[in-house]
């Protein structure tokens, strides 16, 4: 089980809390009325996919013996045009610094990460068509 | 369209930004080798339902000339025994604290959230079985 809880602070501004205990804030844009003083939830989904799968490729590369010495990820993510403009396709592109990287391993920790570990999406992946991609940045 | 961007800092801790801006940090739990800094990104995932879900809630109740001074979203996860461990169940609970609320607009402004505009819960609904409640405190 995971818990969680949202405390509505002013206007449309909240603030979570989960087992972790680390505080979250969360607001909307003006042009639905919030005061765009933090990240939407929608964001927190995408950003969230993006670290869940990010922390499974470097647990994943570290096992590896990979010296990873950065790792972006971008995300897009493609809305329903009507209500409730959820999710329905995502972009997962990795881009990945480091000293003799092997293709083969970043390939192989990304295959494991969106197969089977990356709680986050696959949770999404059964709204949203996930796609990915990535890019190896050399470096000495 | 929504973009974001998720960046390592060091070890398994994220920062993660979006369209709007804002920075949110991740991190993972010492039993998998983070270090607890910050939320963890399905932590991330069950707030950010609240968090759209009651928006919408506190929208539709000030536009139905309800006096709504907190709202409280508890949410509990249940995540699948095996790998990835993604979500299959969530409940959500409203606690509305107002005066003279209307529980007939209460429940309206819940159900369309749920059923028409809450883009985080539409996605999640494709994965977890979503079961809500709520209650009502009086405040004079």
């Amino acid at each position: 089980m995971g818990k969680a809880r949202v405390t509505l602070i002013n206007n449309l501004q909240f603030v979570g809390t989960a087992d972790s205990g680390h505080a979250v804030v969360m607001d909307a844009p003006g042009s639905v009325g919030g005061t765009n003083a933090a990240s939407t939830p929608m964001e927190l989904v995408l950003m969230a996919f993006g670290g869940c799968s990010g922390m499974d490729v470097v647990s994943i590369l570290k096992k590896k013996k990979q010296d990873v010495r950065n790792l972006e990820i971008n995300l897009d993510g493609k809305k329903a045009d009507n209500h409730p403009h959820m999710f329905t396709e995502m972009h997962i592109e990795y881009v990945l610094t480091g000293k003799d990287l092997s293709e083969e391993a970043v390939k192989r920790s990304i295959q494991l990460s969106l197969e089977k570990y990356c709680s986050v999406g696959a949770t999404l992946s059964k709204a949203a068509k996930i796609t990915h991609s990535y890019r190896i940045v050399k470096q000495d």
